[in-house]
């Protein structure tokens, strides 16, 4: 432990996310008082068809 | 905030999706004080093989 | 199945629950073919020192 | 309920998920007063670019 | 990794927990070619009122 | 969206936590093109006896 799970919409690249969870890991450490070696990011990614804000779906939204 | 996360099997069209979510946030405004601004709907859709019931897979069940 | 899974803060009564879950429920039945029998609503609730949007903890804002 | 949600690599066989989802939920029932009819499994499955450990995306490591 | 998380009502003593955690890491090493030093097992406990089943809630049910 | 979930051991102050949301908060921006307005960051804290690594709950574990 910790865990720690990021949701959002499919796109971002394997080099972003290498450097998110580089950048997620870092404030563990740091704010969390977490180990590195028990601690781990998964990454979930989701459709525009698959997430809503205020009852509308990311495919009918202008700002998703 | 909230977030609420619906599981379910793969099979929904988006339509369905789309009065799905609408349907929830309705709920979520009117019982739980929610302000749609800020209310997210997950959607996860599962395989048959990626969810059991009873120790049986979705697969192997006549009910699922 | 399905799960649905609703985190908000705290502070809904019980009777607020009790008619959100149901609600929820018959959206569920309704919109997304789902049995009630195997459909579970599940309620988590968080501490306004415990969820943050735009990087601000809910304790901090004002809209929270 | 319970709900038992597992979270691991892609690669696993429909045989090998058989066996998993049996096995959980015997110890559910033997070790945590579960009854089977209301216990659901949720596998999630994982690519090597969607989980680190220590900072370091599966996809990266030596020992994922 | 992986990551196992159970979802349950209140009222397990820790010895139960303790052999739970334990019959389910066995499992995974068995049947999902699991090794144990990155393998966790999350425990949610969750209270009557925060969970339903059929749209009712657990502190309203007679078999919950 | 996006929703990132924190899972690790209860003790954390609260001034821990607002440095935490704000440093996660900056590496969703950066790093994976999240808006803040609609991102959300949630704790959730767990005992010693409700988290197993390897099979050994936190409260029997010597480096939890």
């Amino acid at each position: 432990m910790p865990v720690v799970t990021v949701q959002l919409w499919k796109g971002r690249t394997v080099d972003q996310k290498r450097k998110l969870v580089k950048a997620i890991t870092d404030a563990m450490i740091e704010h969390a008082d977490a180990k590195p070696d028990g601690l781990h990011v998964i990454i979930q990614e989701y459709e525009l068809e698959n997430w809503a804000r205020a009852g509308v779906l990311g495919m009918d939204r202008k700002d998703a």
